[in-house]
């Protein structure tokens, strides 16, 4: 799958990630009334309001784009509905041929990690039969637990061809409380980001990167680009690109010299560009619209800071 | 909540949470098969084995204990059925007069954390409405992103009196790898244990006790002594008692002076009990009866250790 997604930026020059977090905020009222008029005020309503939501960003920028990445609390917060929402955009989005980072960080000690695992990269057996439970390509995952935690995924990235983005240095604000304390003279940052190299060593794709890829955030571009350096053959997943303060020009630290090595997401940049003044023409009705024009223009931004 | 636990603890006399953690192994063959019969071997039959099994250790043990936790990897590895299942499960025990403890060591940026906060623990609106997505009473949490991955937690706990246990030394081999490592001369479990402690100063219960608990491993005796000394307001929940190796002399340490600010999970070594030497003469069709009698003699093991 990190080939496919090499393939899908080098086809689309565009190492761009799409983050669908689609907060009730962000939903047009049109589309809330309407989906509230058929399904009620329910758990049922705000998921298909969600649906719909996604599925006109989706069909707008699809052709522009490499991955996207639904961030699954979004979902998580509407419950069993809201989640078989988010699984259904999974399945739209592969049937568009994006690859689909399923944006769960989630992480556990060894046993609970394989459930995590095959529950979104993997396949569980039930009786003779096996099922795909969310069916994503990438899933992020949190380190805290160390390796015993993390090895269940490498398992099934091997097993499946499918990948994982583990969390290194985090976008917000406060991700320096921890992830900045120095350990023997270095930031454990830096110690994972080790770690992440190492473990990618064990699971390589057969394009120059391997299956671990690590999540650095944008808003911390000097980190990025000691990471760059230690993780040579990792894709980066980069957060917090526009609405959370990471430029363009911040981003070049985070490429490898051959254009890779590096995927950038925009989420509310994107799919609320529509409620930005830069693209208020669009109107609500026009918000897809919107997103496309705001990922044209992601676009322009990330070639200028790469050329 | 917390302090709905200790009054269960002081009912009870027994710090005890049964971790409802149902991989496919443990379900007796003949429950699978019944469910299979009906449902067919689908993740909704699966989902269906998984239910009654669940019912039928909770309606032996529920009398005994204070607490489940029910691991939410082992339901969403059978997609929407099962985390349809982990809903069942939860709304059952409440109904039990159990205290629910969602292990889902969720934990994000700031915005995000809110979403995962109030489907376990809060509300949502939709519309004019209001639903409990989840409708836990406790959930654990990642403290890999640092305070604002935390902080929206504490809100909804203070809103909904819930609360939260945070990862601070967890129970498994692999935990130093990142836990142990030394910042500024001491380990990161310790100042992860710091911030826990002054979290909880801003939620406390009526008790004595804040909202804000930890998880310390039964494994890691030493590191929970120290713990247990800086964070004397917190509740810790002690995984790791049983099956990964921790023994009921070990636990000593990880409780006050009172008596109370411990409580220790057993899962397979109460759920699977009927599969161990020791209580093989139940059968499969017994596997209740073995988890009751497997949870008796945890609390005699237990009330040794603290006399």
């Amino acid at each position: 799958m990190i080939d496919k997604l090499i393939g899908k930026i080098r086809e689309t020059g565009a190492p761009i990630v799409v983050g669908l977090d689609p907060t009730m905020k962000f939903v047009p009222g049109y589309i809330q009334q309407e989906a509230y008029r058929e399904a009620g005020e329910t758990l049922e309503g705000a998921a298909e309001a969600i649906w719909r939501y996604n599925k006109g960003i989706i069909d707008a920028v699809w052709d522009l784009i490499s991955a996207v990445k639904p961030q699954i609390a979004m979902y998580e917060q509407f419950g069993i509905p809201g989640l078989r929402v988010f699984q259904k955009t999974v399945e739209y989005c592969k049937e568009k041929g994006l690859v689909v980072i399923g944006d769960v960080k989630r992480g556990d000690i060894g046993s609970t990690s394989e459930a995590y695992a095959v529950a979104h990269l993997g396949k569980v057996k039930v009786g003779d039969k096996t099922y795909s439970p969310f069916g994503e390509d990438f899933a992020t995952v949190n380190p805290y637990l160390g390796s015993d935690g993390v090895r269940p995924f490498l398992k099934v990235c091997q097993e499946e061809k499918k990948g994982i983005f583990v969390l290194v240095k985090t976008s917000n604000p406060s991700s320096g409380e921890l992830q900045d304390r120095l350990t023997d003279g270095k930031p454990v940052y830096e110690v994972v980001g080790e770690q992440v190299a190492a473990w990618g060593e064990e699971c390589m794709g057969t394009g120059g990167y391997s299956r671990v890829g690590a999540v650095v955030g944008a808003t911390y571009p000097e980190q990025g680009k000691l990471l760059r350096r230690i993780m040579p053959k990792t894709f980066i997943l980069v957060p917090g690109y526009g609405a959370q303060g990471g430029r363009g020009s911040d981003l070049v630290h985070f490429f490898n010299e051959d254009g890779l090595g590096a995927i950038i997401n925009s989420s509310r940049g994107i799919i609320a560009a529509y409620q930005q003044e830069q693209y208020s023409q669009y109107g609500e009705r026009g918000y897809a619209d919107a997103a496309r024009a705001a990922v044209i223009a992601m676009r322009e931004d990330i070639s200028q800071a790469l050329s």
